[in-house]
């Protein structure tokens, strides 16, 4: 029986770890720690060193090659394909370290409940025979460090919040329940497919790291510095991720 | 000046916490509990117990009553009232506690950010005229600690989720946006207002907590259950919490 734990570590601040994060990495047998090419190493150095600040016994560590999705053609086509590799990936990573079971722990971005492949890996795992236990360590998400950031609710008194994609935003447009909508995935400034009349935007980059970047105004105002400054750094640590929200009549 | 830091610590689960919280309340000058009569006791004592878990220096903690919403009339309207009498209770704390200033943390469920009124009443006060700068510490919602408690994603691939209130639901239906809903706030049942076919429902109360309860299926199955538990619990305990995510066509 393989005891997995995908563990939610906050976005790249160590203080965003919570005690319950903590305890479930030290009583680990392995830690498995996915690289995703050389463009993302940032992340890598950070769950190693987030690995180090906090293991008090020797868990073992193991990092392991994620594979690429391919970036052509059906994205939710493409999708489906890369989790097949990555569920193949952590079976191979199992089968050689784990192979009479064990405690396993996933360190995840964020939060295993939002944008995050995990949850739909272990499944597959499942499916595919393996006798797995599931259990979910929840942690900060972007969205709560962007909040947090820049000190403002996510949503109106009372109101609704729609959460989406960049891509979903720019296929849909402004979505239909909400004066607020916050925005995760987007490949690439999805708010310049708006009419940005009235529309307020609070936006973060790297946030809770050390070169954190935050922008807020009304949208027609900045959406040019954003998209500025996100291709200027985006060239300069060879990622991005950022987010934001928006709302409307504010 | 007022350095106010307010500091989402979970959902009741002391384990919640994250080494940032931590931090930010040990380096207080005073820690504000307010207390919302003896129905809520128990989250009150929460509180006490955190501060007692976490605390390694002598911060001064000082109780104080919070007045209560008018349940009658307009729910808008009761509370802009409420929130003009909480600003005056905190005004009251301030003046008393930090006459000449100081950092003032005040400790949030869940997350400032998510259906939480401290940041409205900071806004108040700067309004009235202190001098006063806000900090945000972000913490685990409830909805992370359901989706956490169930091992389940909070959005399908790649599609949007509507976070939204019991309120809002039964008074508008199934939002257009998502065929995932989260709904808090909920004074009860809302979900008895939709046709139950298709839904399925994850659904939690007192989540975090000793005594954290679940159930989930279809929603046509389990509805009545879940009305059941809820009153039954609720009259058990005198209060409840409760939260729950629907998908359509699961």
């Amino acid at each position: 029986m393989i005891d997995l734990h995908l563990i939610g570590i906050g976005t790249g601040n160590p203080d965003h770890l919570t005690a319950q994060a903590v305890r479930a990495m030290n009583s680990a047998d392995l830690i498995l720690l996915p690289r995703k090419g050389s463009a993302k190493s940032d992340l890598v150095d950070l769950r190693r060193t987030i690995c180090a600040a906090v293991l008090t016994r020797a868990v073992r560590v193991v990092e392991f090659d994620l594979p690429v999705r391919d970036a052509r053609g059906d994205y939710l086509g493409a999708v489906q394909d890369w989790h097949d590799a990555i569920t193949q990936a952590w079976a191979g990573q199992i089968a050689r370290h784990l192979p009479d079971g064990g405690r396993l722990a996933l360190l995840v971005w964020g939060d295993p409940s939002l944008y995050d492949s995990s949850l739909r890996i272990a499944d597959r795992l499942a499916e595919r025979g393996l006798a797995i236990r599931v259990s979910v360590v929840p942690g900060i998400t972007s969205l709560q460090a962007l909040t947090a950031a820049h000190a403002i609710p996510l949503n109106r008194l009372g109101a609704p919040v729609v959460i989406t994609t960049g891509r979903r935003l720019r296929d849909d447009g402004w979505p239909a329940d909400g004066d607020s909508v916050a925005v995760m995935l987007d490949q690439g400034c999805a708010f310049d497919a708006l009419d940005p009349a009235g529309i307020h935007i609070w936006w973060g980059a790297y946030l809770g790291m050390e070169h954190q970047l935050l922008i807020e105004g009304p949208l027609a105002v900045v959406r040019d510095r954003i998209a500025g400054l996100r291709a200027q750094e985006r060239a300069r640590h060879g990622w991005i991720m950022d987010i934001y929200l928006m709302r409307r009549g504010a």
